[in-house]
C-alpha cells in the first residue's frame, strides 16, 4: 500500500507556509523550482514609494520570497522593517529581513527580533555584515562578533519560529580565506558550523563562475552540509557597476565574459542584453545540475532585467502563476490565512486594508460570522490615491480630468476610463483599466453614455476552469464561478426606473444608497451574499468575493468621499466643483447583482429601464 | 422609496429563531399560516421511544413548534424536560415546555426555569394547571397561586429569553365563568393582565364552536389583547373519549356535530373520518378568518388523525415542506446553527450527535477550522441501533439476517437491504432505503454482486433545482450540487485492483482503512472536502456534506465496530460469528469520491478494476 501525493492543490496552500525552509521544502516535494528576490531600503520616501510599486508587479512573477538588507544603525533599520512588513501586508510576499552584527549592539539585534516576530516577519538572513567602509571589521561594545553568534541567539530565543538563512562565500569570504587568512576548508568548516548552530538555509554571495559555484556545493555537500543552497546571481547591468562591484567583492570572472563584455563595454543597451543572456545561461546550468532548489537575485531595486531573466528562464510558465484568489492575499499575520472579502474593495485594495488593520480576526471562509464587522473610516488624506491635494498635483488632476463642469464632462471622463484612453481612475487604486472591466468593456461604455457612471463590475462566470487566464484563480482543475455584478452612481429617477424594471427579473438585486438616505433594496438581502466561488478538488469550496449590506454602507462613505476629494481639488467656486458635489449630493451609489450565474444579464434590467 | 421583503430565503432562517413569538412574527410577515403539535409524557420507556420515532415522522410536516405537557411533580416533571431537550436534539423542532402551578413549591418552578435555560429550550407554556383528581385546586405551599405569578416571575427573572404562552378560554375558565364565579368580562380582563405580565402568545382551551370562538378573538382585541391567538382543536377520534372529555371540560359541541356523531357512533372508521372531516372544516373557516396566524393541534400522542388534518388543510403543499439542509438540523443549543457534518453519518445521525455532544461549537460554514475536530468513542450499547443484545433481540437479528456464514450469504445480506426485500440494515439508523440509495439501487446491487459491500452512497448532481423533491434542500430558486460518493467494505486484493484503475480516473479519490492499517489514500486529501453544496440567491453558499479524514478515521472505528457488534449476536463459535469477524479484521472501509460532479461516474473505476 502507498501513498500517492499528486501536484493537484499544493501551489495554492503556499503562501501559508510563512518560513522559507518550509516554502523551500514544499517546492522540492513538488519537483519544482523557484526564485527569489533581494531589495535594499531606498534613501528617500518617494524611493520607497516607487520600491512598493515595483514590488507589486514582480510580485506578479510569484517569486517564493523576497528579502530587505539591513540598514545598519538608526532610522535606516527602522526602515527595513517597515518595507518588509509593509511588503507582507500589501505585496503579499514572505519576506526575509537581514539582520547583521555591524554597529549593532546585542540589546538592537534583540529588539529587531522581538518587533520582527510582533509584525509577523517569520524569515532572518543572519550576516556578520560588512565592516563600514575603510575600517576593519569589529563588533560593537556588548555586540555579536560572528553570525553564529546570532543563529545561536535567535535560536535560543525563538525555537523554531524564525527560518534562518545564513550566507555562503564560494570563492571564499573576502575576510578570511580570499583574505589568506584562513584555509578554504576553514571556512566550510565554520559555515557547517552555522548550520550546526540553526540555520535552514544557505544563500551564496554572488558570482560568475559557475563551475566555481557547483564545485562549492559539492564541497559542502561532502563536508556534510545539507540544507538547501542557493546561488545568489547578481545580474549584469552596466559595465562601471560590474567592475566596481566585481572589484569589491574580489569576484572570479571567466574569460569569457569578460571578454564579451570588452567588446560591448560602451553600449549600454548590448551590455544589459550581454547581462540577460549570461544570466539565463548562468541558472540554466545550475538549475540543471541539480544541486539547487531555485535561484536567489540579487535585484539592485531593478526591474527590467531580473524579469526579463525570471521570463527567460522559463519560470512564469513552470510555475504556472495563477493566482490562488482572486485578491492577493497578505502574508501579515493574522491576516494570512484571509480568504473573503467584500467585492466594493476589489479595486481599492490599500483602502481596505488600511480600513481592516485592527480587525483581530480575518474571515476565512465566510464573510457573517455572527457579527457585523466594523471599518474604521477611509484615509483621510490622500483618499484618491492618484495625488495628493497640493498645488501641483491639483494642476496634474485638472489636466487629467480636464473640467467636469457638466455631467456631461463627468460621463465623458468615465467614458475616457473605460475606452482606455485614459489609465487612472479615481475608483481605481492602480492605473489601467481593472480586469473584468475589460470582459465588459463595451456595457460600460453603454452605461456611462446612459449617465450611469459604473465604479465597479464583474462578469457571469458558470464553471469555468480555474486555469483560465482572465477569470481562473485557486487550484488546478477547479471551475471558478462568478455572479454578474455592477456598480454605478445614478440619479434617482434612474435608480427608480430601475427597480421598477428589476421587478420584471426576480434573480437581479439592487441596493442603493445615497449619501443622505438609508438603503434601498429591490430584495431581501439580509446578510452576505456570496457572488465569486471556486470548487476544487478534495477541497472545501472557496468563495472569496461577497456582497453584504453592512460593508456596502461603509463602501459608500468611501466611494462618495472620492467625489468630495476629487471636487477639493478643483476651485471651492468652480462649476466643476459645484457639479461633482452635486453628485455627491443627489445621486445613489448603487449595487446591481444577477443571481442567475447560469445565464443571467444584469444589463437587461438597465435596457428595460430605457424602454420603460 | 421602498424596501420591498421577498420570499426568497425566509424559511430557512425559521429554525435558527428559537422563540415560538419570534417564529410567529416571521411567519405573519411571509403571511403564511402554520400548525403546531402538543404531545405528553408517556409512562413507559417504551412509550418515550415510540413517541420519539412518531415525533419523527411528524416533524416532517415542518411544524412550527411543539409542546410538552408538564407531569406536575416527581419524575414525570424530569420526563417532560427531557423529551422536550430530545425533541430538540434529534427531531429539531423548537420546544415549548408547560409548566404549571399544581402541587409546585417555588423551588422546583425555579429550578425547572433555570434547568430550560440551561438545556436551550426558550418556551413555556404557563399554566395554573388542572386541580388533582376529585380535589379542589389549591396553590402549593410557598407555590405560585395563579398564571399571572408564573409568567411575572419568569419575565423579572430571565428578562426576554422565553417566549412566554397562557391560556385562553372561549368558553370561560371551567373554574371561574363557567363555575359562575366570574364574569366573562372579568376572565377577559384577567387574561388581558397575564398578557400585560410578559405573555406572548395565548394557546385556547380546545372547543368546537368556530363562531363561539371567533367571538373570544373578537372580545380579546376589543380588550386591547394583542398577542397572537392560537385556537387549541383537539381531533375527534372516538366517540367515548370524545364525550368524556367534553363533559369534563364542559364543552359546547354545535347541534350538527353531535347529530352528525350520533348517527355513526358504533363505527369507529366513521367517527374518525367526521372527526377529520369536521376538524378540517374549522380550521379553514379560523384560517380564513385571518383572526389567527395559525393552529395548534392537541395530538393525544396520536398521529394519523392530525395528519390528515394537516394534510386535507394543505398546509404541506402551502409551506413547501422542502428540507433546509439535507440533514435535519438541532433546535438544541449550541447545535441550532449547525451546517456542516461529515457525510459518513448521514444515516447514523443519533450516532453522530451522540459522539460530538461535548463539542462547544459546531460549524456553521466550512468543517475545518484549524483544529482537527476530537470524537467521543462510538456508543458501546446498542451500536446496531437496531436492538440490543437480549437474546430475544439475537433471535430476532437471526431471523432477519438470517446465518451470515459465509461471503456469499453477507453478499445476499446486504444484496436483500438494497433490493428492498429487507428494510433494516446494520449501518442505517432508520428502517428503509437511506435516500441517496434509492437513485442508484442498481449500480449498488452490483457492487453487492461483485464482493463490494456498499452502506452509503451519494448521486451526482451537476446544479439540481432546490425545490427538487430528492435532491433539493435549502432556500427557493437554488441549485445544489453533489459529488458522487460511494463508501463500502473490500476485501485486500479489490481495493488495490481499484487504486490500480483509478489512476485512470485522476478525478477519483480513494481513501481507504482497515481496522489495522493506516490510511491508504489514491490522491492527495488534506484536509476536509465538500461533497454536497448549495448556491442560493442572496446568501453564502451552504456546504452541509463533507469527506474529512481525521472523521473518516472515527467513522471507520464506527463501521467496524457494526461487524463486530452483529457478530456477538452469533453464537461465539458459530461460523456466522467467524465469517463477520474475518471481514472485520481483513477487509477495507474504502470511501471513493469522483470530483467531477459535471460528468464524472465513480462507478467507472470498479468497472475498470474489473476488466483489468
Amino acid at each position: 500500500m502507498h501513498e500517492t501525493a499528486t501536484d493537484s492543490n499544493m501551489d495554492v496552500n503556499l503562501r501559508e507556509v510563512p518560513r522559507v525552509c518550509d516554502k523551500i521544502a514544499q517546492k522540492e516535494k513538488e519537483g519544482k523550482t523557484f526564485f527569489s528576490f533581494e531589495y535594499f531600503p531606498p534613501k528617500t520616501e518617494a524611493g520607497v514609494e516607487n520600491l512598493h510599486a515595483r514590488i507589486d508587479r514582480m510580485a506578479s512573477l510569484e517569486p517564493l520570497f523576497c528579502d530587505i538588507t539591513w540598514g545598519a544603525g538608526g532610522s535606516t533599520a527602522t526602515l527595513t522593517m517597515d518595507i518588509a512588513t509593509n511588503i507582507q501586508k500589501y505585496q503579499g510576499l514572505d519576506c526575509m529581513m537581514h539582520l547583521t552584527c555591524t554597529n549593532m549592539p546585542a540589546g538592537v539585534a534583540k529588539e529587531a527580533l522581538k518587533e520582527s516576530k510582533e509584525k509577523g516577519i517569520h524569515n532572518i538572513l543572519a550576516l556578520r555584515g560588512d565592516p563600514p567602509a575603510g575600517e576593519e571589521w569589529k563588533a560593537a561594545v556588548d555586540g555579536f562578533e560572528h553570525a553564529i553568534d546570532l543563529v545561536k541567539f535567535i535560536r535560543q530565543q525563538y525555537g523554531d519560529y524564525f527560518s534562518i538563512t545564513v550566507a555562503g562565500y564560494p570563492e571564499g569570504h573576502p575576510d578570511g580565506f580570499l583574505a589568506g587568512k584562513i584555509s578554504y576548508e576553514e571556512e566550510l568548516a565554520n559555515l557547517k558550523a552555522k548550520v550546526e548552530a540553526g540555520a535552514d538555509v544557505i544563500i551564496t554571495q554572488m558570482f560568475f563562475d559557475v563551475d566555481l559555484f557547483l564545485g562549492f556545493v559539492k564541497k559542502c555537500r561532502d563536508a556534510g552540509i545539507k540544507v538547501p543552497i542557493l546561488p545568489g546571481i547578481l545580474p549584469l547591468m552596466n559595465y562601471n557597476g560590474f567592475k566596481r562591484m566585481t572589484g569589491f567583492c574580489k569576484t572570479a570572472v571567466p574569460s569569457e565574459l569578460s571578454e564579451a563584455l570588452e567588446k560591448v563595454k560602451d553600449d549600454d543597451a548590448a551590455v544589459k542584453d550581454l547581462g540577460i543572456r549570461y544570466g539565463i545561461d548562468m541558472c540554466t546550468k545550475i538549475l540543471k545540475s541539480g544541486l539547487c532548489p531555485g535561484i536567489h537575485f540579487y535585484t539592485l531595486n531593478t526591474e527590467n532585467t531580473v524579469m526579463a531573466m525570471v521570463d527567460g528562464l522559463g519560470f512564469v510558465s513552470s510555475t504556472e502563476a495563477i493566482r490562488s484568489l482572486p485578491f492577493r492575499q497578505s502574508t501579515l499575520d493574522p491576516r494570512r490565512n484571509e480568504r473573503v472579502r467584500p467585492i466594493y474593495w476589489a479595486n481599492r485594495f490599500k483602502s481596505y486594508l488600511y480600513r481592516t488593520t485592527n480587525w483581530e480576526k480575518y474571515p476565512e471562509i465566510q464573510w457573517t460570522n455572527g457579527t457585523a464587522r466594523m471599518f474604521s473610516d477611509p484615509p483621510k488624506e490622500n483618499i484618491l490615491n492618484n495625488g495628493d491635494v497640493t498645488p501641483e498635483a491639483a494642476k496634474k488632476l485638472l489636466e487629467h480630468y480636464g473640467e467636469l463642469d457638466s455631467i456631461a464632462a463627468v460621463q465623458a471622463m468615465f467614458a475616457k476610463y473605460y475606452s482606455k484612453e485614459r489609465a487612472n481612475f479615481p475608483w481605481c487604486e492602480k492605473d489601467g483599466l481593472y480586469e473584468q472591466a475589460s470582459l465588459m468593456k463595451s456595457q460600460l461604455l453603454w452605461m456611462c453614455k446612459l449617465g450611469l457612471l459604473p465604479i465597479n463590475a464583474q462578469a457571469r462566470a458558470n464553471g469555468v476552469p480555474s486555469s483560465d487566464p482572465v477569470l481562473g484563480w485557486g487550484a488546478k482543475k477547479g471551475l471558478v464561478y462568478q455572479k454578474a455584478y455592477v456598480e454605478f452612481f445614478a440619479p434617482k429617477d434612474q435608480l427608480d426606473a430601475l427597480i421598477e424594471s428589476a421587478k420584471e427579473y426576480p434573480t437581479v438585486t439592487i441596493s442603493a444608497l445615497s449619501s443622505k438616505t438609508d438603503m434601498v433594496m429591490s430584495n431581501t438581502m439580509d446578510s452576505a451574499t456570496t457572488v465569486t466561488w471556486g470548487i476544487f478538488p478534495n477541497q472545501e469550496i472557496l468563495q472569496p468575493w461577497v456582497l453584504d449590506p453592512v460593508s456596502f454602507k461603509a463602501w459608500s462613505d468611501e466611494a462618495f468621499g472620492i467625489w468630495r476629494s476629487l471636487a477639493s481639488h478643483y476651485g471651492l467656486d468652480s462649476n466643476s466643483s459645484k457639479t461633482i458635489n452635486r453628485i455627491a449630493d443627489t445621486y445613489y451609489l448603487v449595487s446591481m447583482l444577477d443571481n442567475d450565474y447560469a445565464q443571467g444579464d444584469v444589463f437587461k434590467v438597465i435596457s428595460q429601464s430605457i424602454r420603460n
